[in-house]
């Protein structure tokens, strides 16, 4: 009886009652307020102001989520999927979701002990995986997963043309600017430029500066631009087609 | 009779004669000429030099502005739904655009008095809001708040996702960088960076050095090109739509 | 009858003889050859070297476009729109694309008279103009102005809302960073910053530098993939119906 | 009986067997290290310290790469269309695909020779054309390509008047700012300020600093905006049609 009212609880359900709600909104405030935490106690000068205070509210967060974590596991079997006891339970437990809290844990218990500095700063890194639980709380984007999913092979064509023109330009750039341009020192240096104007980022820390370097150049920016308009293109298609679908399916009920 | 007379003038309708068409130009003249005169005088040269004129035009701007709030004030019962002398003028006083326009007036009947100046300049930016009024006589973009509005649970739901990538993409690279690059010095810094990197503008005063840093901003920047295309089909879609059902209630009439 | 061989020679027909296209190619080729002088000879070295050369081609080229300007306006009455010989003439002159001919033949033979060198060069621009006269013979573009053309207001709206913002943004950002960052000197310089932010151009020649101006600038940098996809959105909705028009009327036709 | 058995090996067949799918997957993983090798082996740390490991595999895929197009050609017959021992096999050579297996091996044997250090670098780049090959394994992109040869003129078309805008554009530029920027020291010096705008890449080596190009910079911002919606309005629109084709296809059958 316990189990399937913590099930409930911490299960999100359209039919939840208010104080399932209350959880679910209480447990993505508390990983807002811990990743603005990680956030502003990178910064040297707060750190060493309020480090301490950061400190307690890890180590409460870290047991509020190791607490969520238990109860989610024992109440596993409550699911159908997973009655068994022991195997449920461990298929409950390798779903995505519940590495994903896992590893937002695991990493807080390990910091208990003592650690080398720069390590813990890296590990503790992984909590920001618990944004990812937010994703629990929104169905809106699976809409989006679908149409994303469903145009994989197009955006992933896209995706290899746009790198095999990188290195290609990138690699006929390094051989225009080498001798002339200290920044084009290797093709791996030469990408970073290629990545930054295929995307029409152009960050502009390193930048041909031969006139057959910057001709390459504008016509690398040019096709960026279709780098951008190909994608949108699909993506626009697919959205179209989502909504003719949906209205031919409202209109089959009328 | 003087009333109506000053409602009809001051509210923009479709059918109004020459002089209310004459009264809402003027006022958007005044509005564009004032925010013209702010900008300009913010320039220290100018300001030296034409810094009386702009004071000048500003307390006339204020005397006509001021008039025009209390005239649509006095005229709002004309209004059948705020037709209650007090109570209506009060609701009517409530709606955004009448907040806005008091606004637009405040602050400049405050600078009359003796402030610090720095304030002074933070206080008359507000004036600026009188930009929005100019929505008032514009009405293709209601079309556009129509769709943006039908279309906000993609939209918010693209931005969440574009803000926990960011997060995650700028804690990542500050681990990366923060050792060989004292310009990543905490995570609030590399969120600056991944944000310029997203959003594909790439200023380009922070940018990796190390390998892998490079490799993660690399990823980041074609991340930011489906940052782009997901909004531009999301909306694409949306206007096709809107035409199709405009297009169907055309033929309908037929 | 010369003068109607004349008039079918210059005007671009698709029934057009050999001579005819070939004259049109020719005009083409001058053109571009034109434009690529002008370019060249802004280079100090190469005005250096082959300054001499490009005047006489300057020479050359002004006379041919005068004799075809002369020979476009003597056979005007041709076309029966412009049929008298004086009257008729004259509003022929006024078409656009005849104002932009004369334009670009003006300022050369003005050129020949001595003149300040740095006016010079300012009026030779105007020359530039000719490269509009490539429309003449490109009829794909029609299309693009007529889809432009409809959408006008959407696009109009997107660019005042666009202003409008840049206008409230940038004078924001001025008073966030005016005192800890000397870069924003005054509003229309921060303006400045918000066209490079809004377009996600991202110079990085003035950035900004406090946490407040940051958050901003992050602000404004999302906002300006709106400013893309809007108009992408309207436009790919406007090809959409244009594909759909065209197909409805080969439907017809069936 | 063998030479059959060989084309078909060679030959990227949907009902290929076993042994077909591993040489086809081989190659593809031998083109990709081999340009993993040319990019790694730029960088002068890593070529002082694994050049001969990198000159051997060189070697090694050389003499695959030798061998597959050798047998290529020897088995070509196998295709009716190539039946013709001399001039089929001649035919054959001709294909695109097959000029580019002989451009990437070429290169590699005449480097066996002695050549100037320098111009060994600029020949290997063609190796990269190898990676052209992976387009033979790769069907989605004939969607893409059928798609963008059918949107050609109007992408032409935008290509064209984008030119046109980038000349006239970056000549007003350097008349605006030559005096007073030095960095506009030529024409074409403001075409690739003009083109890093017009693209919003932005690179910010290049920008104005007199209020006039400044103004003439945002409007060519703002341009860079459509620029990039039109193509994205055009490729949205033809993937629309494309999906309304297929669809009507299925229909058709049922």
């Amino acid at each position: 009886m316990l189990r399937r009212r913590v099930h409930r609880l911490l299960e999100v359900a359209a039919d939840g009652d208010r104080l399932s709600r209350a959880v679910d909104l209480g447990l993505v405030l508390l990983i807002l307020a811990n990743v603005t935490a990680v956030v502003l106690d990178s910064v040297p000068r707060i750190h060493a102001r309020y480090g301490d205070a950061f400190g307690a509210f890890e180590t409460f967060s870290l047991v509020v989520f190791g607490l969520e974590y238990a109860l989610r596991l024992w109440s596993c079997p409550e699911n159908p999927r997973f009655a068994d006891p022991v195997r449920g339970r461990l298929r409950c437990a390798r779903q995505p979701m519940m590495l994903i809290d896992l590893l937002s844990v695991l990493p807080g218990l390990l910091t208990m002990q003592a650690l080398d500095l720069r390590m813990l700063r890296a590990v503790r890194l992984l909590r920001l995986l618990r944004l990812l639980k937010l994703t629990r709380y929104s169905s809106s984007l699976q809409t989006f997963g679908r149409i994303l999913r469903s145009k994989a092979p197009e955006l992933v064509s896209t995706l290899v043309v746009m790198l095999l023109l990188l290195v290609m330009a990138s690699s006929l750039m390094f051989v225009l600017e080498n001798d002339a341009n200290p920044a084009f020192d290797s093709i791996p240096t030469a990408m970073w430029w290629g990545i930054a104007t295929f995307t029409t980022v152009g960050y502009g820390d390193i930048t041909p500066i031969t006139p057959a370097g910057r001709l390459l150049g504008g016509m690398v920016a040019i096709l960026g631009i279709a780098m951008f308009a190909i994608p949108a293109g699909v993506l626009g298609a697919a959205f179209v087609e989502e909504q003719q679908r949906r209205r031919g399916r409202r209109d089959d009920r009328t």
